[in-house]
Order: structure tokens, then sequence, then C-alpha cells
């Protein structure tokens, strides 16, 4: 028996940051016509705010280190302000969304990074993915809209996790019960084979032609993690990746003729 | 055929303040062994949030002026910050809390308050409580703990509302399906005869009393408001309004020993 389609978008920090730019992504998302899950970074606001209240950001190699300062700042900001816009504009567009964090429902629960050479805090890695509760939405007309957001029960603490993340472990928990397209979105048209051409998108990115591009010094760090994401959902049930811009949503998705798609193991001919 | 019973709480602003009194009014809350909603009232921080972010708190007759800075102030602190620890809290106590603003599932639906003789700015009045939705949330074991922020859908903007208000607005809305059990907890333990008196306890206040009460100046300004959503409450449908003190919620509802029980025409005798 086939199962039914659903899609999960994730939505970068620098698309959340423009008010243009996320009206014009949410529209194409509200239209999507099947069950679908938004998935949002946090974008620059978190460190504005954390600024004006006199939190230092601390970053190791572009990740936020988080102490209860700033976990209390991506709190309010990333589960607050980011997400409650989101849902407000998509509730204006037609579309039911639910704001989540992880600890919401129990949707989406992590352990704290032990600390090794680096100690980041309150930041989660995902342990558990409450693939029930999120059916229960699903099934109901609900849009889930998670926040990048984890959950540790024992100490009822909020986690700060990377979104990319975030979006590939719901993707996999529930491709036990969904056909699911998962799409990660943000300010490029994909990954590119020149990072100066913004028009070299490549079109079908194998694990084989990964390692190449890697070797070569062209997908760079900041691209590195997003697409070890991809692989890893597409090996562990996901049925289809794609990178595209948060422009491109419906033309990949829909056409398939826009974003990087990313394959297990072999080019597609046509 | 007799409605199952359904436990609504308010909680208020000074306790969600005091980490200790939460947590002690939390533990007593997860332990209401009925489906049940929880309200919360924002507490100070947004205030504190607001100044260090420089925007200014502008009060007039005990209400906020809700201009666009400090609409995201109060989206962040209620929405993220004080909801998401209530909702974390819960989760570590066993009981699987979902946190909502009206926004969220388009739980509660409201009209920015018209500008008469003071602008009160991004204010809500209730318009729409989404009942079927909250029904299945309760009927699938989910706990919506409701933050002080209503929607208007045609802006897609997020307003500031009361939260006894709100309580009392989904009481009544929920009433159709439940026994509703309505129960205001603050910093008192009750509504006192004698405001220099805490143990001063009005056991029962009908609508007659009330009228006395506030004619001899007893129940002040601060009551006023509470006093006239529960009777409203009570009017429109709701089977049991309770006040009580935070730390005596069970007392209240369980031995009913505890608190200003409001009654709609009669003292009982017992």
């Amino acid at each position: 028996m086939r199962k039914p389609t659903l899609y999960i978008v994730k939505i970068g920090g620098n698309v959340v940051d423009n008010p243009d730019a996320l009206q014009r992504f949410l529209a194409a998302f509200a239209h999507l016509d099947a069950p679908k899950i938004l998935v949002h970074g946090g974008g620059k606001i978190a460190t504005e705010v954390a600024a004006k209240l006199g939190v230092t950001t601390q970053m190791i190699d572009g990740r936020r280190i988080t102490d209860q300062a700033m976990l209390d700042v991506v709190t309010m900001v990333y589960g607050g302000l980011v997400n409650k816009k989101i849902v407000g504009l998509l509730q204006s567009l037609g579309c039911n969304a639910l704001g989540l964090t992880g600890a919401d429902a129990g949707a989406i629960r992590a352990q704290k990074r032990p600390v090794g050479a680096i100690d980041y805090g309150f930041v989660g890695d995902v342990a558990e993915v409450a693939s029930g509760k999120f059916r229960l939405f699903l099934d109901n007309g609900l849009v889930p809209v998670i926040a990048p957001l984890t959950f540790e029960i024992q100490k009822g603490s909020m986690l700060n996790t990377n979104a990319d993340t975030m979006a590939s472990a719901v993707a996999v928990a529930l491709s036990a019960h969904f056909d699911v397209n998962l799409t990660y979105c943000f300010e490029k048209k994909g990954v590119l084979s020149n990072p100066d051409d913004d028009n070299s998108v490549i079109a079908h990115l194998t694990p084989q032609s990964y390692a190449a591009f890697k070797a070569k010094g062209v997908i760079n760090k900041g691209m590195v993690p997003k697409l070890d994401n991809a692989f890893d959902a597409l090996q562990n049930g996901v049925s289809q990746v794609i990178i595209c811009h948060a422009h491109e949503l419906a033309a990949a998705l829909k056409t398939q003729n826009a974003g990087t798609k990313i394959v297990s193991s072999f080019i597609p001919t046509h």
C-alpha cells in the first residue's frame, strides 16, 4: 500500500530575517496541497536581542554556545517571536499552523550534548521524535511549525538544536508512515559547483559526487552539515531530499526543475 | 448523559514570577486527574525585558498599552519564555503539556480593540474559541497551556489579551461538551472581606453579596474584572468557579474547603 505524501520543509534563518522573502516563501508553503511540516531556523534576531539584553554571543565553528542566559534568549526569540510570527502569517494564509518546540506535546526529546573539547552548553542532540503526536496533528489538518528547540525531559530544560538536524530527524521518524519529501530552503539556488556563480547549481548529488566536491573544496564547510543531514535522511527512509532557494519551493517540488536533488547512488538520466 | 469533567485553571503573573511557588503549583496542577487546561498570566518579566530592550512600558488603569515594539516583547516573553518554561516543567512532571497562543491551531481568535478614549494598541477582545481543536487535544491526552495572546486572522497579528478573560472565554466555549470547573489561582487565599486580613476569605460570593461588597469598597478595583469574568462564566454554562491561592489548588478542587466559591444565586448551607 502506498504511503501518503508528507512534505517537510526547512527554512533558514536568512529568509526568516527578511519579511518580504518570508512572506513569499510562506505563501508557496501554504499552497502545498498535502500534509506538511515546517521547521524554521532562528535568524539573527536572537543575536540582536541578546546584545540589547547584555548577553554575549559566543560562537565556535559557526555554532552558538548556549549558556542559561542565551538559552532564555533563544527560547524567547525562536519559540516566541519567530515561531509565532510564522504561525500567524500562515494562519492568515489559510494554513492551520500549530507552533511547536520539542517540549510541546513531548514532540522532540533530546540529550544535552556531553562536554568534550568544547562545552556547547544547553545544546541538544535529538534522541526521540514523538511520531504519534505528529500524526495526530497531521491527520487532523494541522500544520506543525517547529522552532529549533528540543527538550530534555529529566531536567525539564529546553535545549538549543540545529534546525537542519531537527528537520532530518523528524523526516526519518515519520518515514515509517509517510512518503516523506524533505526540502531544505535557503538563500541560494541549490548546492553550487562554483561558489562564485549563483547559477552553477548541481542538479543531482550522489554520495560519490559529494565526496569528490568535498575533496576539491568546492562544497564548503557551512554546507557540509546540511548535506550530511540530507544524505542521512535519504539513507534512513526519507523518499526525496531537495536543497533549493526559498523562492523556488513550488518549482522544486512540483516540476522538479529547481534546486539540487540529493540521490542515493545513481544520477537519473531524464 | 453526564458530561465529562474539565478543569480550567488560570495562574497569575505573581506566581509565574516566583520559581518555587510556580513549581509547587504546577506539581498540584499535574496531579489533577481529569482533562485540564492551564491559562497563564505574563508576570513582570515582560516589563523587565522591555526596559532592557529600550521599550517603554505604558500602563493606563493597570492595563498595558501595546505598541508594535511591546507586542514583540510580550510575544517573546509570554509566548516563548514563560509558556515554554511552564510546558517544560509540566512535561518533566509527567503532564503532556502543549503550549498554545491564540494563533496556534487557530485556537483563540480576537478582534483588535477599537480605539476609544484610550488607544490600547495591539490588544484583543476574544471573538471565537476553536473548541473542536481543544477537544481534539484533550481527547488525546494533551494538556493545553495557553499564553495570554490572542490572534487577529485578517492581519495575521498577535494581540495582547487579559489572561483572566481568556480563561473565562475558553471555559464558556467548552462548557457545551464538558462539566467545566474554572479556578483562578493567585497569591491570596480568595476574595477577602478585609483586605488587611489575609485570612478573611469569603467562602461563597453571590451576585448580591458581590454588589454589596463593591458598594462598601471592600472588593477593590483589581479584583473587579476577575470577578466579572467569574460571574460571566457561571452565567454562560460553566459549572463551578473558584478563586483561591495557588498553593491551595488541590484543597479547593478536591475537598472544597479553600478559596472563594462563586455561586449564582444562593449560599449553600453546608
